[in-house]
């Protein structure tokens, strides 16, 4: 935040372009979210919780400014996670801004500890698959899936990781190519479909994905296309862990079938960049996640551990 | 065929421009063959036929055109089944032309068999899943998975058709619903990343795929994807058939190992149409097919009937 902006880097633009972002008022940070020009659960939670700080600096309805807010992404429960907390912590305009810092730093300091967390999951030279962008674009500084690759990268560890483009949007592509070519990771880029080709011919050693709200039974909602790798992952034997804040966890969730999934425009299905691939006229379906039942998941890598997914009922109990 | 040329539809231009390609020698059907102006195992095949006929009608060394041709595409069987059958059956310029006519024609008459068998197989509004173009631009005239749809949609029997867009070539979101609405035939493009979605939703009654070879224990290569798609629909209990013409089983080849794997220029993920979805400087790997094992192949429909993956070895002994 500066002043009252929130500064965002605009990753619509990504990868050819670099581009900072000043979001005004907490009606341009909504609209930011809603378009995708800031995504990934922990960023979305972040910059939402600046949104209603926001909201606070500029003396408009808290209960208006949090219903614009909540309803941009339906799927993510980090946003409302982040709401809820400015909404009831702060009680004036400053504190709200130091609030929202606060969300923003935790993201950080929770991905730090699952890389660390992490490592031990990876075998001498990991061949990891990831599907989406769970990297720091997603998630403060770090990211989820991402974190224990960068801190094993950064004790120079070998580590290679298979990059789903993430159709139609091509955030894998687009993005996690990205970071992972400014850190100096090796990986390569395939299309979704060639994701269940490499784990037959056992050249993938584990997966490590995101998490956009994990029930409480451990079924978990992330980018389309999640699903489909976790059912590879456990037909060819491989570990498939969802890496995410427990933030991302929704207690008041039961299970999948409670989780909303968005359906987003079918143009994004039927252009790419601008450039039309379907003829005119042809229909598309877009739903823009999907659920991978708790089943097909190895393990949920939090902050606070490795938890198997039966384990999370017991955990928020408490 | 026109004199000496081989008229084709240039496949690289739709679904936004029909343009028909005049080859005017085995060479320049080769490089069609290659460069995919044309695709699919039945056009290869008829296209590969005429291309040895033009070999005979230039007069040129038979040995020579025969490996120019059956070099360009390594996975396809029909392809070397059409050039075998010419260059054994014909004696002369005019009877290669004969062999390879007929070998175009009878790609039609199997293909509407298969489609009367495979009406059986549809039950009421069936919700149909394919995968790339196994449609009438790929096996002449009716298409393999797609010839039990258009016969069905012909009788006036409702069926809707789940089109996976097949990253990263596009031949479901560019050929396959383009054939489908100049059809007629309801249907709806998805990202790749969705299929698994749906067919847990219980929104695919079946899937009907096209091949490129098929091994004689039923292992079948086909577009990569394939086998993601077979997996995921034997975990959703969904019926799962490979639709090819009996030229498309490969007596001799054991299993799906020793089916070669077509590996593509990588330009093919980083670009779409022109547009570079990838970061400069990152890599990406780009398998043309995948191979699915038998046992995810519920069975396998051909002009000659619908077989189990495991009958294929005692029939073709006989």
């Amino acid at each position: 935040m500066e002043g009252r902006d929130v500064v965002v880097i605009d990753q619509r633009l990504l990868p050819h372009r670099f581009q900072l972002l000043r979001l005004r008022n907490h009606r341009e940070t909504a609209e930011a979210i809603r378009n995708m020009t800031i995504r990934g659960a922990g960023t979305i939670g972040a910059t939402a919780g600046y949104g209603m700080a926001q909201a606070f600096l500029e003396g408009v309805s808290l209960a208006r400014a949090y219903e614009t807010l909540v309803t941009t992404r339906p799927t993510a429960v980090d946003l409302k996670h982040a709401l809820d907390r400015v909404l009831l912590q702060a009680h004036d305009a400053p504190s709200a801004v130091a609030v929202a810092e606060r969300i923003a730093d935790e993201y950080v300091d929770r991905m730090k500890r699952i890389g660390r967390i992490g490592l031990s999951l990876l075998p001498r030279n990991a061949r990891v698959l990831t599907h989406c962008n769970a990297g720091w674009l997603a998630i403060v500084d770090w990211g989820s899936a991402t974190a224990p690759i960068y801190m094993a990268h950064r004790k120079g560890r070998r580590v290679f990781v298979w990059v789903d483009e993430t159709r139609p949007r091509c955030q894998g592509a687009k993005l996690t190519s990205w970071e992972l070519l400014n850190e100096g990771v090796p990986h390569k880029v395939i299309a979704d479909n060639a994701a269940g080709h490499f784990m037959r011919r056992g050249e993938v050693d584990l997966c490590l994905v995101g998490a956009d709200r994990i029930a409480i039974n451990g079924d978990t909602a992330n980018k389309l296309g999640t699903y489909e790798k976790a059912v590879l992952a456990r037909e060819n034997g491989i570990p498939f862990y969802v890496v995410a804040p427990t933030s991302t966890i929704d207690p008041l969730c039961p299970n999948g079938d409670a989780i909303p999934i968005e359906e987003r425009d079918e143009e994004e299905v039927h252009f790419v960049d601008g450039v039309r691939i379907t003829p005119r006229g042809a229909r598309a379906a877009n739903p823009a996640f999907d659920v991978t039942p708790a089943r097909y998941i190895t393990g949920i890598l939090t902050e606070r551990g490795l938890f198997k997914p039966a384990e999370l009922k017991r955990l928020w109990r408490r």
